[in-house]
């Protein structure tokens, strides 16, 4: 394989994940990340890291823009100190935030005009998948794009969905998996909070449903963080206060009523309320609990 | 295995399956039900059938109970010509329809008090599973109960969950099991429709969130029959107008607020407001198509 240079700014969760495995995939990567101790982490596994993402996307060939939001992925590409200006002509940046599709038609043609190229690349997966090199990715963009981030697609995914020609197909994609895993998470505690209060055993409820048709992927993977009283977050309550945001901004601009994520984004709100935002997304299940004053699992001692 | 007599009253299609996995599993079983073809079915499939309840549970081991609501089952065992005061002391009773858990309970105790046994036994798997004998019991209730049924519960379930001593842990369960079934039922058709709003072939929709972390058991079940347009009820809309029900009603009795449950509830109740009660509950979608003017897939031609 000829070098081939990828710069990923964000080393959180997600775009650890993302860094490392391209490091194992046998590409040149610098970590970019406003946190010291990511970036020692990362040089830790081996990266090459840097404070300046003007230093680290001069000779890239793709820039992961791997952060939280909209506001973010701004600031990281058009900000003062913004990666657009510094890239080559004909790398390819991949937006890999959950961001409101239509902003992310909008930046699409901002970086195109710098004479870029983009790729609507959100992922999903989580953290394990994504330090396993096994996400999925969620792609829109141009033929042109998607070939030049074929080499970092290749050792970061597992599967990659080829959505459309144009950005905004992508990000339609993810805000659909949000809608329905934020509304799965919540009415997964809803759901288990009532068996509590009815007197069936968190742990009875988990081993029936999981069984049965009323499983989900959210309530397999996201109630036992709940059984176990683990509420570090692996996804935060904040992320899904934000996404079923997206959501709901996108129906009031199309004029489409969306009762069922309005119904879970109240509840995250309400957590957030609480001062649990930062929490992990389970935590939602601490609404239900004040309101109602059952007894949650204990954990092991 | 000695002669065991068992009476299945209610010939629809869950109850048909139980019949024929009886009878496959080598049991002698009466089959009832007012309509006529359903009785004619279940005699091609070899097995005997009655009009009169009380000369097919006159010498029956077991009555399984299987009809759609606390009205039919109180009709079947406490009506006019009700099952109970022609059943010998000491067969088992199984209360295999969706109740709320308060007249399960309640249900219970008038059955043993006329010399019975009683086993709360929701039943989730579906038409196929029933078909194979491969059900899911959620039951509860005496030791003495689940012994008596023990052949019956043999070859019709694939799994039996022993949720407790007494009758209502088995309904609570199932109402929790049908909580998260409707609001994953609503959630994928509220998320598959803003799909195809944004631009999304529903195809891609199923294909991708199938693959992700936004699955459930019901979105990969049940969108299938919309990509099919085939509205043929496999489970109608008016089982969660009932199920919700109970699932609200159960929370209005406790305090308990249920948000996402009582947005479900909506949908469904619009969609029955609609006329569309007794097509399929993934026809819930045509709620969200009426009010928003978006296509849905057609079929094949």
């Amino acid at each position: 394989m000829p070098d081939y240079k990828v710069a990923v700014a964000g080393l959180g969760t997600m775009g650890m994940g993302i860094a490392v495995s391209a490091l194992r995939g046998g590409l040149t990567v610098t970590g970019c990340d406003i946190n010291q101790d990511a970036r020692v982490k990362f040089q830790e596994a081996g990266g090459a890291v840097s404070e300046q993402l003007a230093d680290a996307v001069a000779d890239a060939d793709a820039l992961a823009v791997v952060v939280v939001n909209q506001a973010q992925t701004e600031s990281v590409l058009f900000g003062a100190a913004g990666a657009v200006q510094h890239m080559k002509p004909g790398s390819v940046v991949l937006g890999c935030a959950t961001v409101p599709p239509a902003y992310a038609v909008d930046l699409a043609a901002r970086v195109e005009a710098a004479g870029l190229l983009y790729l609507d690349a959100p992922i999903s997966g989580g953290a394990a998948k994504s330090m396993q090199g096994a996400l999925s990715v969620m792609g829109s963009g141009s033929a042109a794009a998607f070939e030049r981030a074929a080499p970092l697609l290749d050792v970061i995914a597992e599967r990659v969905f080829r959505l459309g020609d144009e950005a905004g197909a992508g990000s339609n994609m993810k805000m659909i998996n949000q809608l329905l895993a934020g509304v799965h998470i919540a009415s997964a505690m809803e759901a288990l909070t009532l068996g509590i209060k009815s007197g069936l055993a968190a742990e009875t409820v988990f081993e029936v449903i999981t069984a049965s048709a009323g499983n989900s992927w959210m309530f397999e993977n996201r109630v036992p963080h709940v059984l176990e009283n683990d509420y570090a977050p692996k996804s935060a309550v904040d992320i899904f206060v934000k996404d079923l945001g997206i959501v709901l901004e996108t129906g009031a601009r199309e004029g489409f009523p969306l009762p069922l994520s309005a119904a879970a984004h109240q509840q995250f709100l309400a957590a957030k309320g609480m001062g649990l935002g930062r929490e992990d997304d389970a935590a939602v299940i601490k609404v239900f609990q004040a309101l109602t004053g059952i007894d949650l699992p204990k954990g092991k001692a």
